[in-house]
C-alpha cells in the first residue's frame, strides 16, 4: 500500500510518500515552502501543482491529511480557519481529480495512531517517526508530521484489516 | 473587458460572465449547486471543473471574487472561514493555472460599487443588478451576488481609468 501523507498549510506543507510492503519506508518526504510575498492565488496555484504531481508519480491507494482543530467561540481562529480551508482545498482538487480517496485525521487521532497516547507531544511523535522510517534528527518538522499522519493511516488500516480478518465465532478450525 | 464574477460557496457557488463593450452585458450566469451528501472533496473538484471551464470558454481578463467578511472574537465563525477558504481556494486555483488575475472584494466595497452605498440592502442591491443586465426578477440569489460582483469590478476600474486619464494640472488645453 502507497499513501501519500499532507500535513496542509498555505505558506508550508509538508508531505510523504509511505510504502507498507515488503517494509515500512518513506519513499519520499519534504516541505514545499512558498514566501508570504507571493499572492495566495499562486501558492495555493503551487502546492497543487505539487500535490497533483506526487499523486500522479507514485499513484498512492489513498491521500492521508491532518484535519486540523477549528475552535469554537473564544478559541477559535477564523483567520487560520481560513488558511486551513484554502490549503486543504488544493489537496482535496488534487487527490479528487486523480479519483483518489482522501482519509482525514485529527490531531489527536495522529497521536493515538502514532504513539497510543492522545497527548503524546511533538518530540514524541518525532522520534517514533524518524525511528520508524530510519530518519535523520534533522527531519524537517511538517515533513515529520506529514509521515505521521501517513504513519496514523496505515497503522488504522491495519487494525481495521485485522478486524475484517478476524475469525468469527465458530469457524475457528 | 470580459470578467468572472464569483460568489463563493461549497454547496452553492454563484457565477456571472459580464463584458462591458459595446455595451454592459450578462452573458452568462448561474448557480453550481451541489448536494451536502456528497463529498466535500468531490464538490470542491467539480466546482474547480466548473471555474476552469467557464475561464477556458469566455478568457476573461479578470476573476472577480466576493472576499467575506472574516469575523474576530466572539463574532468569528470558524467552521465557515473554513467552507469560505475552501470554495476561494478552488476559484484562485482555477484562475492562477491559467495565469488570469484575481480581484477580491469585501461585501462592503460590493455594495458601494454598486449602489454608491455600503450599507445597501441585499433587495436594492438585486434590483440594481436586474435593471442593469436586463434581468427576470427571478434571477437566483447567488448569480445576482455574483453579477453584483462583476458590477462591483467594472465600477471600481471605471474610476480608476477616470482617474489615470485626469489631465494632469497645468496640461488643460
Amino acid at each position: 500500500m502507497t499513501i501519500l501523507a499532507i500535513d496542509p498549510g498555505t505558506l508550508r506543507m509538508g508531505y510523504g510518500v509511505v510504502v507498507s510492503h515488503p517494509v515500512m519506508e518513506a519513499v519520499d518526504y519534504g516541505v514545499i515552502a512558498l514566501p508570504s510575498s507571493m499572492s495566495i492565488e499562486s501558492r495555493l496555484y503551487q502546492m497543487y501543482t505539487h500535490v497533483h504531481n506526487l499523486i500522479a508519480i507514485f499513484r498512492p491507494e489513498a491521500v492521508a491529511i491532518e484535519d486540523p482543530f477549528v475552535g469554537r467561540g473564544e478559541h477559535s481562529f477564523p483567520r487560520s480557519s481560513l488558511a486551513i480551508g484554502q490549503a486543504q482545498a488544493v489537496v482535496f482538487v488534487g487527490a479528487a481529480s486523480q479519483g483518489i480517496e482522501i482519509c482525514r485525521y485529527k490531531p489527536a487521532e495522529v497521536k493515538m495512531g502514532v504513539a497510543d497516547y492522545g497527548r503524546a507531544t511533538k518530540e514524541q511523535i518525532r522520534n517514533i517517526v524518524t525511528s520508524t522510517f530510519n530518519l535523520p534528527a534533522t527531519l524537517e518538522e511538517d515533513a515529520a508530521d506529514a509521515l505521521a499522519v501517513g504513519l496514523c493511516h496505515l497503522s488504522h488500516r491495519h487494525a481495521t484489516g485485522a478486524l475484517l480478518n478476524e475469525i468469527p465465532p465458530g469457524q475457528e478450525r
